[in-house]
């Protein structure tokens, strides 16, 4: 694929997502995190290149953080953060990062508003930040941690979203354009259609997707651009291509 | 945490997943094979290190599977194998093994007897593989494909799992057996608890699962050992150190 830099497009920002758990490696739980995390960033119009599953172990955050906060714009982390033994992301980015784990007065402040005489040892950990973490959506009840370009979330879906929900703002870009065309035609069938359109649309993104025992359709095809105008003439060109009764739905 | 070479512990198999999918990263499927693998794979014994979605681009699959291959005991790859233009596996991986792609004889005969005089050059790519490519589960309609430790399975949810029980067998080991005990007091009271179980039983993987607003439970706490003893004698130690009104059950 030609990179987006060298086709004259305008480039999105790129987002990676670690997950960090040993709960969905150990199939005890699903992630909802990233699944959630990508419908809004594509809404947003950012492109997620890569969303990775890790333990929670310090060494490996710290590298897969450095790399992730190297490789792209915005880097999210779900998870390990609290006042447990297995909660050690901030540990882990601080380590990545090369600066030290710091307990930060705003947050300490809050948890003492919070929990005033049962504040211990265990929750004081959640005051616990890599030195030069900047606090955003100051007003929900427990700001959400931002060092550099790297947002540290909890792994909580409900906290989660609460959070995103509250940042989701500055990340707002182009958004992606998309239409899914389904088939009645197998992939087999379909694939030179597809190539013979995207030898003349090649910046449109072209999924295809087969879906086993429909009732109704084979195969969807997805067409995606943050210029709608580009989309509509791909779109068309691959509907000429197609025969009439070839088509189930659009989408 | 200190390694399990350390510890004495037998050493588990490990494994990673990599899933490529633009579709996942734009946000258009929510991926079920990562989450099954994961379950079967901890019924099995094998230890899962990591998952990684990446888009269907033939050098960043190159790059991750000879990490992966070199990094794990067993890879697996979920997605991008068929006849159209986003189906890429194959060739990222010949790419990371430096190997070229080759037909099989095998598969282009089975492609023939299925799809006899429709048999076209894209179905044909169905039968591209690494160089090197064992075929396993040959009683399948299509064999599953394995290239050194790299099993290369298709992502339609159907068809992937279909694979994996044909082959599962192989990766039989030493189970791991959990206890789950369901408190209603919070983490952070729980956590000196915890704490101190753990210095007692380092070998036990311990995790701490908050849930919101449950009518019944603050915190789900798992314990994990490959050894059942070591399993049972940590989670008296934990018992013995809640008051029984904290417990709300125990599976």
């Amino acid at each position: 694929m030609t990179p987006a830099s060298l086709r004259g497009d305008p480039l999105p920002k790129t987002a990676g997502i670690i997950l960090i758990g040993n709960e969905i490696l150990s199939g005890k739980v699903t992630d909802a995190n990233a699944a959630y995390l990508c419908r809004e960033f594509r809404t947003l119009g950012v492109d997620v290149r890569r969303i990775t599953v890790i333990p929670d172990e310090v060494e490996l955050i710290g590298k897969e953080v450095s790399e992730f906060a190297r490789d792209y714009d915005y880097v999210f982390t779900s998870g390990g953060v609290g006042p447990t033994h297995d909660d050690v992301t901030m540990e882990g980015i601080a380590r990545g990062l090369g600066v030290p784990v710091v307990r930060h007065p705003e947050l300490v402040a809050r948890l003492r508003a919070l929990y005033q005489e049962h504040l211990n040892e265990a929750r004081l950990r959640m005051a616990e930040v890599p030195e030069g973490a900047e606090l955003l959506a100051s007003d929900l009840r427990f700001p959400a941690v931002m060092i550099r370009n790297i947002y540290v979330l909890p792994g909580i879906p409900e906290i989660f979203r609460e959070k995103f929900e509250a940042i989701k703002e500055r990340f707002r870009s182009v958004p992606f354009h998309l239409k899914s065309i389904y088939v009645r035609i197998g992939e087999g069938v379909l694939a030179q259609h597809l190539n013979e359109m995207l030898q003349r649309f090649p910046r449109v993104q072209c999924g295809s997707y087969p879906k086993l025992s429909h009732p109704e359709y084979k195969v969807r095809v997805t067409l995606e651009s943050q210029d709608p105008l580009y989309l509509e003439q791909a779109f068309a060109d691959l509907m000429a291509r197609l025969s009439p009764g070839d088509v189930v739905k659009i989408e």
